[in-house]
């Protein structure tokens, strides 16, 4: 499918093509004409568009502008044109870009609605972040229980237009108690005699307003749903979630959680939207903190000073030891992140995994510590790595057991350093999720900074054991 | 809402409670079904479920089924009950768990298939995994053009039962072109006597046979779609993609990236259903392979063996340079990953998004830098690092100078290491990107790898060039 383009946008608006521009709305989806739209930096020619061009179709296409946009048009339209926006635009939406915009703005949109949309709007506006009520809309078809099919579909075809979804529809009892969910398909099958109660899914799953949307979205894939409901503390339904807007929560967490894992703060828009300064801002939090946190590892460095100066063949490994304790850290650490995401696991789960990950990581430090040691010799003997540095005088022996001495002291430390790694990026995550902070945060970058120290100190820590409780000198 | 218990249903089997076994079909989702299922050995008592209760409810279980359960069902099965199975569960889930399973069973289920159902499995069989073909599924509603409304409908409920979805159908012209689509509520509320033609979609999106999954369901994200439709090279509708299989795609896909990213092959299943035996295997390759791609790394230390053995200080620091390198590496990478999965980058675009990155990198590199020099002296002045190592008989003056040159080597290799990463955390992945490869494996761990061999050889770098060309002497 070809793409509609600024600049034909721009030739139908210089022409005064007003049918011209009204056709494009029936050829491409309304995000693709948001998108060209956005490239327009005259608010005067886009509001041209909104004149000429039905309401419900600049209704969709300003949900999808730059938040720029959309406040340069709220600034521009007439009361009138205001309301006429908020009537054509689904609750839900018109939290999404309130959420965003400056206070006197919000005031001017509040203004210009309806009591009614007032008062849901200010209600959905106050629902915490990320929170099923903050996603959810009012927008939904809830019947009578004892309601025909025929009677149904009937009213459907009457009210449905302004239903966010009519593929889902709600029934309750006439004490207004929330009994059950009916699909399009299901009514479309029925008898027109048959009533919702005989056909409904008694089956369904409900979400509180306070839910997190990532269990909310976890929930809407398990059970491949189109909307579910939202109940309040009452077990009264208050709103439905559909899933065209579980879609974009699961790309969005799922965003989330890879910008904590690789020690960035997640974006709010796209990377196009997102400026040098913004994007820099998202950065150098996170690089100075870890920067700062990485002090511990100097420390340790800086204590062993005078055994580096001796054996300075000590500080090849440096970078092996790290990155490895690093990487077996991550590995563990992303694995338990995206398996919290997916609700796979209860408080009482917690020691089976950690059981799981002693295993794990002892069968993964036992594999790599014997590479390690047999490519550590290599390394030497390829002379890569330097050492013993002067070889004159000592006999084929001699160098080998020297060789074998570091390889070992190297290759026990990335035991250690693994099965340590894999611990922490197990414990982390359950911990945040234990004290309900996003798991994602004590993943990646903070665990490797956190491991470095510790395979530091167990390197030196076997290095001193080996020099001074076996006596061996290594330099 | 309370799942149902393997201990329930085991209770229902070993009391013969047949009815209440068909009950819990019309309480409980088929997945949660089938994880309490899942938990019972004996294959025995879980062919009596499939042989009591409905086959369309069995069908749909079977689906969800452990690998394991599935494989012990198929052989346990007469043929008659294979060829209900097949009869009652969708193409593209019979395809799904064919393509996990042993050359015999799929041929058993084969055999028992009609030859209708025969030659499409075959044939979705054989497209290459991850593209819409091994995803689509065939059973789809497709209608002539000039059919009105009232026909549609009537069809509809007489066809729809088999169909994947009724919510959204397919309209062709009668050469088999194919024209457009409409949505059930679109159906729903047009009047009887109008057209497909007059009010099908005409801006509708297709995919290729072969676009890759991920693509194709960014494609049903952005679009808000309930399905798309799947081309052959012919431009004919050979199957549609329901959204609901498309969410799973998102997850998967995301877990795949971060999985990735951390350095760790991606799980075939959840968490808890993979083996300890696995889960290592899944890490140890990447672990051994970055183990070997350090010994660049070492390299480097061990060819500047003599200087650090001088001025064991500059160890102290090698912590520091590497976890920013690869942290700021890692931040540009996984960003990078996510838009590229989001489509936002055209080839054209890829010297925009290398310049836009180069100017983030200058201010993250020169503000972390300007903090990295306050933070290295206070490091030394609070004898955290212990520099100069003897501090007797030289001024305060002499002190200060020496530290001073110690944090502008280290925080200028951070400056240059930074922006080096940044570039290189978005090359890479662009072009995997170009070489059709998966950028998520140019990002996390291969990247720190890379950065830490270039940082270290920066920082010795700057500390021969202060040296020799400065004729300063650190010690």
């Amino acid at each position: 499918m070809k793409k509609i383009t600024t600049e034909e946008i721009e030739i139908l608006l210089s022409t005064k093509n007003y049918q011209g521009l009204r056709d494009i709305f029936e050829l491409y989806p309304e995000i693709d004409i948001a998108e060209a739209i956005n490239n327009i930096e005259d608010t005067a020619n886009i509001i041209t568009i909104f004149r000429v061009v039905k309401s419900d179709h600049t209704a969709e296409l300003f949900n999808y502008l730059d938040q720029d946009h959309q406040e340069a048009l709220i600034k521009t339209m007439s009361d009138k044109e205001i309301g006429t926006l908020i009537d054509n635009s689904s609750n839900d939406d018109i939290v999404d870009f309130l959420e965003d915009m400056p206070a006197n703005l919000v005031k001017r949109v509040l203004n210009n609605s309806s009591k009614e949309d007032r008062t849901v709007i200010n209600r959905l506006l106050n629902y915490k972040e990320d929170t099923a009520g903050s996603i959810m809309t009012n927008e939904y078809l809830e019947f009578i229980n004892t309601t025909n099919i025929k009677d149904t579909i009937d009213q459907i075809r009457e009210k449905g237009k302004d239903a966010e979804t009519i593929y889902t529809v709600f029934v309750k009892d006439n004490k207004r108690n929330f009994l059950g969910t009916v699909d399009l398909d299901d009514l479309i099958f029925a008898k027109p005699t048959q009533t919702l109660e005989e056909i409904m899914n008694k089956d369904f799953v409900t979400v509180d307003v306070n839910t997190d949307q990532e269990q909310v979205a976890e929930l809407v894939r398990r059970y491949d749903l189109n909307a579910i409901a939202v109940l309040n503390d009452d077990k009264r339904l208050i709103g439905i979630i559909t899933v065209d807007d579980i879609v974009d929560v699961i790309q969005e967490e799922a965003n989330e959680d890879m910008s904590l894992q690789a020690g960035v703060s997640p974006l709010d828009d796209s990377y196009k939207n997102t400026g040098v300064w913004q994007m820099a801002k998202k950065c150098f939090p996170w690089l100075i903190l870890l920067l700062v946190i990485d002090v511990f590892s100097s420390m340790v460095l800086s204590g062993f000073q005078s055994q580096i100066a001796k054996v300075a063949v000590l500080s090849a490994f440096i970078p092996t030891i790290m990155d490895t304790g690093g990487n077996a850290g991550s590995q563990t650490s992303s694995v338990m992140v995206r398996s919290i995401a997916l609700n796979e696991f209860d408080k009482k789960d917690y020691l089976k995994v950690l059981w799981k990950e002693i295993r794990i990581g002892a069968i993964v430090a036992s594999v790599t510590c014997i590479v390690a040691f047999v490519w550590f010799l290599i390394e030497m003997y390829l002379n890569l790595v330097v050492y013993p540095g002067n070889v004159s005088g000592l006999s084929a022996l001699d160098i080998f057991e020297a060789r074998c001495g570091i390889s070992l002291l190297v290759s026990s430390t990335l035991f250690l350093t693994i099965m340590l790694a894999k611990l922490v990026g197990c414990v982390l995550p359950l911990f945040a999720k234990a004290i309900h902070k996003d798991p994602a945060l004590m993943s990646g970058p903070l665990i490797t900074s956190i491991v470095d120290v510790s395979s530091l100190l167990i390197y030196f820590g076997i290095f001193e054991l080996i020099s001074v409780v076996f006596h061996v000198t290594f330099e």
